[in-house]
């Protein structure tokens, strides 16, 4: 197959454009902003749920689920979050269509009036809190630890694939605590969470820490973060986890017996990661051949392309492919064997490139004589002949670990070399203009400052790193004294 | 615990309602007919989930995800489809909120009007098709398999929790097939699909059949159903699947090129089923003491009730239950402890019968001398004393495979004691009246006929059953002759 793939030097955003629709990854729909995810990349999504869906259990969550519309005036309820949320909204205001009166089609029926406003909800906490007043009383139903599953929408005005979309996927956690510890330490260890997944099965390296007061989730106290770096130099902001402080509960009436027999509002956290780690995963590992994908996440770990002609021959190959793939199957390997018969091998190995199947196994007239079979990395497109008396299970699941720790390893190191520090305003703006990435570099704390940086290069904090070393030095900017570095970066 | 559950005998109706409450499996939400599905009821839902999940994928299909909206003009373009779906619809109309002018809440912008009214999904079948066109040139694009697990809205006027709410979750087939006998043959597999998990998953007996033209999905050739009864003798339609034939091909103009290298319309089908079965599952097997569920489907199997005074008993006891606990579950049993310390064991017992724990396990001091657990079965509510020097798990799981496939045979028992045969409308109506059930009768096979029956005695046609008896007859209700006959009766 010719694969028409931009090569991403010459245009990232394109190449990444290209590569999600030929990788058969998702597409625009006919509602503007609005993507299908196809089966391909829903069955990665699917990968991802199951194990973060895996750790939020394991960490004592439950699944619920909330209505999808929120009454407008829940949204008002909370100060700062009407703010940040009560704008770009899909607003439904009628539940009727009726016959044209030209026959030709249906319009809104104006009698069907809603007589308050329904959003869609762009996130829950509104209608949650709502709920909560009536499942708290006392201390015993504390803490509450519920997640859902769910679709959200937010009117976005430029939409792209994965990373910004009017609708999205998302799982969003909404936490209820006795005490204000217990909710900062749960926001804290879903931002770990958050961590450890895009660390071990992303493979994808992250730097933790905390937003400015500017870039704070509406109706927050203090948002905790996970930011990854692109191969393009952009950050993006891989999940995020809000201690909520007692903002919904006050907002809501959310108060709860102690074990003294006295009233107090409970202490609230919100967490939540989208279908936006698709984008996150496509960009840092994929290469001008198409996707790459870490082991742990990709719906085909090995795919056996047979080289052959006519169908006697193939018959021969797929018996001696049987039991080879079987005992990978069993060994927990998933297997799929392309022998599809209306294309050739090449499109096949071009196909499979473009959509980051980590192994690619051949095996031709040749391999049968000699009992061999051809195995090929995609990262790093190596080949090797393996003789087949040798345990094939052993070795491919060595390459697929192998694999997973260096396409890891790589993202690690150029993360890394892309750290780098300035101390005035001259060289923060040459580094971001001569190679993007992170400049860490002293702020004076204000978000006038911050927001004068962000109108000057485009660049904003993206987080005050956990454990960060505290420095004495002058703002990049103002010159006024600060006590530590911050990460500045143009994201997505 | 006091249940203050209503008796069946007493209200039917309003013993569903508070069951569904105090079980904490759902509550309505401050939005009119939608429902918030609580942890607990969403343990079983992602249950059910997961063996459909698993199901569909074994039969080859692949998930995938579509969005919410629909332009309004999508409904129109199916002529039977909007006149079943283009009518009680969430309409958006505006996709911005502004600060209100008093300053106090937030108001729709009356600018941001969208130049097509887009609907939130009631169904997918348009936006689905739409998107095949571009995704299918070839029989070698066929079949096409997918589903999607969703939320969908339709916006009921009188709704009850799980049985018919505004928002309900669902998932949807859509498949596409190169010829009719293909997508005939996938409607009946998906049918069967259904039939098996509910007989084997849910313990209910289903009866398989075809819809009559006027209870047909709207946009069908041919409507495959499977229909179950409840226990106040009304009938209840699990699931759906659609043999859709060439219509949404034409209506979105799907064609591919055959391997004669001519172009045809593709064949449909779609298939469904959603939240509803929570309430099929709930109404088919509780009793007055609360939920009874299959093991198969219930999130704790097994609930282990300590009976102890002071902190120091209470620990010995949890010394003993610990290898106990640690062996049921390495052999797969889902097991709870329950050892709060702010409610008495009376106040559990009650509890986790009313949330349908299959079996309890209680073990005092007393037990503890003699080496001994009381083990009590929901479903009878039959106890007995197990010597601990026997092999408690496989006790366990052999209760539990013969409480599954029990409360399967009570459910075929009562539904099939409940189907009887009225040869004239007086003992139609009288059958009705006095039992429910279904009733099976002659019927002369038009629609007007259909509709006074309905009118009369609120029965509609449940199905024409697959592998129908033929007989010679005479309609139930017009004496005209008939070739067989169908299932009536009263339906959620």
């Amino acid at each position: 197959m010719s694969k028409g793939l931009p090569k991403r030097s010459e245009d990232y955003s394109l190449w990444y454009n290209e590569l999600v629709k030929k990788a058969d990854l998702a597409e625009n729909s006919p509602v503007r902003g609005c993507m299908i995810i196809k089966p391909y990349g829903f069955s990665i999504w699917e990968k991802m749920q199951a194990e973060l869906d895996r750790m939020f259990k394991e960490t004592g969550h439950s699944n619920a689920y909330f209505p999808l519309f929120i009454p407008k005036s829940y949204l008002s309820k909370e100060a700062d979050h009407v703010e940040g949320f009560a704008k770009e909204c899909a607003v439904v205001t009628h539940y009727r269509l009726k016959n044209d009166e030209d026959g030709k089609g249906v319009v809104v029926d104006p009698e069907a009036k809603l007589e308050e406003e329904l959003i869609v909800r762009p996130t829950s906490e509104t209608v949650i809190w709502h709920s909560y007043k009536n499942w708290i009383q006392s201390y015993r139903d504390l803490p509450l630890l519920i997640n859902q599953w769910a679709n959200v929408v937010r009117w976005e005005m430029r939409t792209r694939l994965f990373l910004r979309t009017a609708e999205f996927l998302w799982q969003e956690g909404h936490t209820a605590h006795a005490t204000k510890q217990e909710a900062i330490e749960e926001a804290e260890q879903m931002m770990h969470v958050y961590g450890t997944f895009a660390e071990e099965f992303m493979a994808l390296p992250v730097i933790k820490g905390l937003k400015t007061e500017s870039e704070r989730f509406a109706g927050a106290v203090e948002t905790y973060c996970i930011e990854a770096l692109m191969q393009d130099g952009k950050a993006l902001q891989a999940g995020t986890s809000h201690f909520l402080g007692q903002n919904f509960a006050k907002a809501f009436d959310v108060q709860f017996t102690n074990r003294e027999g006295k009233l107090e509002h409970v202490w609230g956290t919100s967490w939540g990661v989208s279908t936006r780690l698709m984008g996150a995963l496509i960009m840092a590992h994929s290469d001008d051949q198409g996707l790459v994908l870490p082991p742990k996440l990709a719906p085909i770990q090995v795919v056996i392309v047979p080289i052959y002609r006519g169908v006697e021959q193939l018959d021969e190959i797929k018996a001696q492919l049987e039991p080879i793939i079987n005992s990978l199957r069993k060994e927990g390997v998933t297997v799929k064997l392309d022998d599809r018969d209306t294309f050739k091998p090449g499109f096949k190995f071009a196909e499979w490139e473009l959509k980051g199947v980590p192994i690619r196994l051949a095996m031709g007239p040749k391999d049968m004589e000699n009992h061999t079979i051809e195995i090929t990395r995609r990262d790093t497109g190596e080949k090797s002949l393996f003789n087949l008396n040798e345990n094939l299970n052993a070795e491919i699941k060595e390459v697929l670990e192998e694999m997973q720790s260096s396409i890891y390893q790589k993202a690690l190191t150029f993360r890394n070399d892309n750290i780098r520090q300035a101390d005035d305003f001259e060289s923060f703006k040459s580094i971001l203009e001569a190679h993007g990435g992170f400049v860490s570099a002293h702020w004076d704390g204000t978000a006038a400052t911050e927001e004068k940086i962000k109108q000057e290069t485009k660049a904003t904090i993206r987080c005050i790193p956990l454990n960060n070393l505290k420095e004495e030095g002058n703002c990049v900017y103002s010159g006024k004294p600060s006590q530590q570095r911050v990460l500045f970066a143009k994201a997505y």
